[in-house]
């Protein structure tokens, strides 16, 4: 079967077991090529082949609504649904996108990207169809780890206590992103521990090995009591406590397990969890032996040896400028602990993992937590650093709000992928972080040019001692290696001077001052001297300097690859109104109020003119429209 | 024993069981006494009374640590550490906090106010203590209510997991604010359902009645046998599957009992759960018997009959408006659902629950749930109103930004409570939201000036058809009732002229409109003539109205009962950068960057000079300057 022919789900209807395990050994084969040259989530993918083949062939898509958790996993779903012929685009700009995407197909009718929030759309939906009296099904499919997720479980506990039919698929590959933590994760491995659940063990030995003496059916039934006790201290338990129906374990690679179980949940009243078992990879040697999650998503590799074939940088990743730069503190200040929420090897905590195993909190997939956590650690003086994506921390909002900043703690947080993220596309940009955290009191927040200053910042936020302070770095590679290995305080509020300047004042910070410094190079050539301010930090600002610039009476262009809306250019413009002054001529550049998807990070910059070529323009309109002004 | 002599646990130490019992007395009559006059968390408090007592007698605080969830239960714990004289002020202006607060006493470790956190909390106290090496023990106090909050479940998940040892006190009163709901509470009350359960007790039931038969020993083996079934069916499993040790049933008005299990407790190696069984309200009728939660937080009251003793205000609560405006849109279109998370009280729905019990969706505590699930609930056509305190939606921000605004739902936001709060002080001031939600693409925020409005914007938001829209409301009693029972839609975008001025303009909304009307009229009698508009809408701005204002070179003051940083005065600074323009003269009144504390919202705004004669004076200094920059 030519997979490109298959445009929807009814193509595949009609297979039998043996043709859908070919079709599954012809989809594990395309992903594992195509994603060999456009990069992907291959782990993931590879692991649902048969289950969603499962699904697509049991239920009637879009009229029933498959609800794919995190959602980098729909790509099979994506194949059976005419988009197969789209893989060479994908994660690319305007290219498909590595989640489900409404526009794309009548068939993503929820579009995700975070974990964690299928289990309450499908409760949405659920709602829906019984108040309009309709009738379809309506089927989450939701991985181990972002069962853990805090909305989750909500959701899980809401779904447990009505009685709407939900078919919830728990896709179990003991991974998260990296491999699962947590008691849930346990449960599937280990016994109940605890005076009471041994002695019921015990008597129940004993009683187990009297009751076959007296013969025939009592045997019978004591074994089948005896089965039925194993059965109780297994996972189900969790799920029929909290209102479930629990069918498993289910082999998700075997389809005649996958359709009884299917059917059953097809017939079943009220909400009931298929606990499904895949290999995250399967079918793929060097994905399927990944331990800790290095397959999850990857660049593009080499079919033959999985060997990445990532184009060298020319600088470290950020993440391991910060994570190394955690660990040096950390080897002379036992204060020091990192916590992450399921992203150690996202964040490269791998080394400090194995060179300070107790101080670091992988805590799962739990943002809310984590952040709390770090509050708790705080208040007992230890230095907690939180390295977290920005995307991520707004489901640590209320707690950053309501634990950390009202209480002043000295939380150190290691805002990741903060900016524009490329590939993941929009529901992954970290482009609203300024916004929601410079508004909260105590809140200090900065961002490293290079380096060398990313360095300083980690090492001066850990020896902070005014309550939190975030420092924001980007996805991707710095430029350079750091050239020290000494760290030194960064005075707080400071700004720098880059590059001098007498016609304008670019404020700009973190990315987007090489741009900056490209810009001004350029408009030398039309003799235009601009001024370029590394703004590290973008709250406190520095309002020394500020009151320079506007003593020299020089117009003002910000720069921020973040929201407009909110971001540091309205600090900007808050600080002049504050103030009490004439306003400076000032201009923002910056993320524009819409969401922005997909692509590589220039793509996108220059989609949205956040370039030296715009800074260029910007600033030559500025400059004459001053001197009209003058 | 005199109340007002214990001022530190210490002094309860000696005290027998009996000597205990009488201060328990003493310190509910104390508690009845004393809140009829200033209000408060009574209901809670009472329940709480032998478990607090208990508590300060077997262990050492401050050594040991005590973290009250949501904190609302917390006064007699206040009593016993010195601060008895204090009730007086209870929740007044500069007096004793309602929660807990580190700067009033030393054993007050950690704030609360949000529920849900005291998990977290504990977890980052026990890390700190083992790497420290200190020796001492971490008791959160958790409501059931609080325990469905997805971050306590994150929290539950991650220190079962762990052998740390951490002693949870379950407080269990079976209501959070309300009558709880979701799976975790009925668990308490019901046998598990579904085929291979009934199988098991269907069986056990055939072996128990033939055991017994074969006499002694295996009789009694079959009893407990029994026992322990029954006993692996109650709540203890779920804890004891998610890695804790349950110890419970306890009666948390016994003695005897709270000691044995806190004894227990301190024996026990490894994370335990004290299932506490209070009785909220406990020694006063009128709280005893209240079922849907209207003593849990009160104004002053008539001891004896326990009549609210409440000033009546000329109009009706915003949230009454509101809802019934929402009754009205919900009689003629079946399509309106409303949702909120356990403040079905709070926000007056308990009418709309009557009229409709199967469009109101009460989660529980859990505001990620409710913002997603609005969100599942419009994919399907249907019309949800998220009804949510501004506070309380800093937890479900990124549910606002991933699922709903990045998809562009029609979900209408009900914010209540938005601005300040008074008596519940800094942890519930709805002062952030305007800053958080205004930067999210596809936002529309609204404010009304009175119940009119609110109707009006209710109506709105309900028909608006182009993506997630928010009316905020202010906690408290509109001026006068609405006027009309007819609804019209608001036009979006578009501010109105309330009263018109040639020297000057106030841009405002909601709350603040009748300050500047006041503030306009006194500054007549100074001939300057102040124009008052009502900017109803936060975003989108009017910008024609904007411009016109800049065309006419009037002095601008934006007055908001909001965060100044990232509010609505922002957002008009913004507008006037983005247009490129000469800065109009503008200046802005609004919330300073620091937390407000409790107190009347009259006393508070007076502490912020965010009242009518700040307007004044302020603008009595903008105008002139005005003439002198001409």
């Amino acid at each position: 079967m030519d997979l490109k022919q298959i445009n929807q789900p009814s193509d595949i209807k009609q297979l039998s077991i043996e043709e859908l395990k070919t079709l599954s050994e012809d989809i594990r084969s395309f992903l594992i090529n195509q994603l060999s040259a456009t990069g992907g989530h291959l782990g993931p993918n590879l692991g649902v082949v048969e289950l969603t083949l499962a699904l697509h062939h049991a239920f009637d898509s879009p009229k029933d609504k498959f609800i794919w958790d995190v959602g980098h996993q729909s790509y099979v779903h994506k194949m059976l649904t005419g988009r197969t012929k789209d893989f060479p685009t994908l994660r690319q700009y305007k290219g498909l996108c590595g989640f489900p995407k409404m526009n794309e197909s009548e068939h993503d009718i929820w579009e995700t990207g975070h974990s964690s929030t299928s289990l309450s759309a499908a409760m949405g939906m659920a709602i829906a169809r019984d108040l309009k009296n309709k009738d379809y099904s309506v089927v989450p499919i939701i991985g181990d780890g972002a069962l853990t997720g805090g909305m989750a479980l909500e959701a899980l506990n809401h779904i447990g206590s009505e009685k709407k039919n939900v078919i919830v698929i728990l896709n179990d590959n003991e991974m998260s992103i990296a491999p699962n933590v947590g008691a849930l994760h346990n449960i599937l491995g280990r016994l109940r521990s605890g005076q009471k659940y041994n002695w019921v063990k015990d008597e129940m030995e004993w009683l187990m090995k009297k009751i076959p003496a007296v013969g025939g059916r009592i045997a019978t039934v004591a074994e089948r009591v005896k089965d039925s006790m194993k059965y109780m201290v297994v996972p189900g338990m969790f799920f029929e406590e909290m209102g479930f129906t629990y069918y498993g374990p289910v082999d998700g690679h075997d389809y005649e397990d996958l359709f009884k179980s299917i059917n059953y949940a097809k017939k079943t009243e009220g909400p009931i969890l298929i606990h499904v078992i895949t290999k995250k990879g399967k079918g793929y040697k060097p994905a399927e032996s990944d331990t800790i999650g290095t397959w999850h998503g990857v660049g593009p590799y080499k079919i033959e040896s999985g060997e990445s074939m990532k184009k060298s940088s020319s600088g470290p990743g950020w993440s391991k400028v910060v994570s190394d730069t955690l660990m040096k503190v950390a080897e002379n200040d036992s204060d020091v602990v990192a916590i992450t929420p399921a992203m150690t090897v996202g964040s490269k905590l791998e080394d400090f993992k194995k060179k300070f195993p107790d101080r670091l909190f992988d805590v799962g997939i739990a943002e809310q937590h984590a952040t709390t956590l770090a509050g708790g650690v705080a208040t007992q003086g230890l230095k907690p650093f939180l390295s977290i994506y920005s995307t991520f921390l707004q489901r640590g909002f209320d707690q950053v709000v309501h634990d950390i900043c009202r209480q002043n703690l000295n939380v150190a947080f290691g805002i990741d992928r903060a900016g524009l993220v490329g590939a993941d596309g929009e529901t992954h940009q970290g482009v609203f972080d300024i916004s929601y955290l410079r508004d909260l009191p105590n809140m200090t927040i900065m961002m490293p040019k290079d380096a060398d200053e990313c360095q300083d910042m980690v090492y001066t936020a850990l020896e902070y001692k005014k309550g939190p302070i975030a420092v924001r770095y980007p996805r991707g590679n710095a430029k350079n290696a750091p050239k020290s290995d000494k760290f030194k305080k960064v005075p707080i509020g400071k700004w720098e001077i880059i590059k001098e300047g007498s016609d304008a004042v670019i404020l700009t910070f973190g990315t987007m001052i090489d741009s900056a410094l490209e810009a001004s190079e350029k408009l030398e050539q039309e003799d235009i001297s601009v001024r370029v301010v590394n703004a590290k930090f973008i709250k406190p600002l520095d309002k020394k300097m500020l009151l320079n610039i506007a003593q020299t009476n020089l117009p003002i262009l910000t720069v921020e690859e973040h929201a407009l809306k909110g971001g540091f250019g309205s600090a900007v413009l808050e600080f002049y109104e504050e103030e009490n002054m004439v306003f400076p001529y000032i201009q923002r550049m910056g993320i524009p109020d819409r969401f922005i998807e997909h692509g590589s990070v220039s793509e996108l910059l220059e989609e949205i003119g956040l370039t030296t070529d715009g800074i260029v323009n910007k600033l030559k309109d500025m400059v004459p429209t001053k001197e009209k002004r003058a």
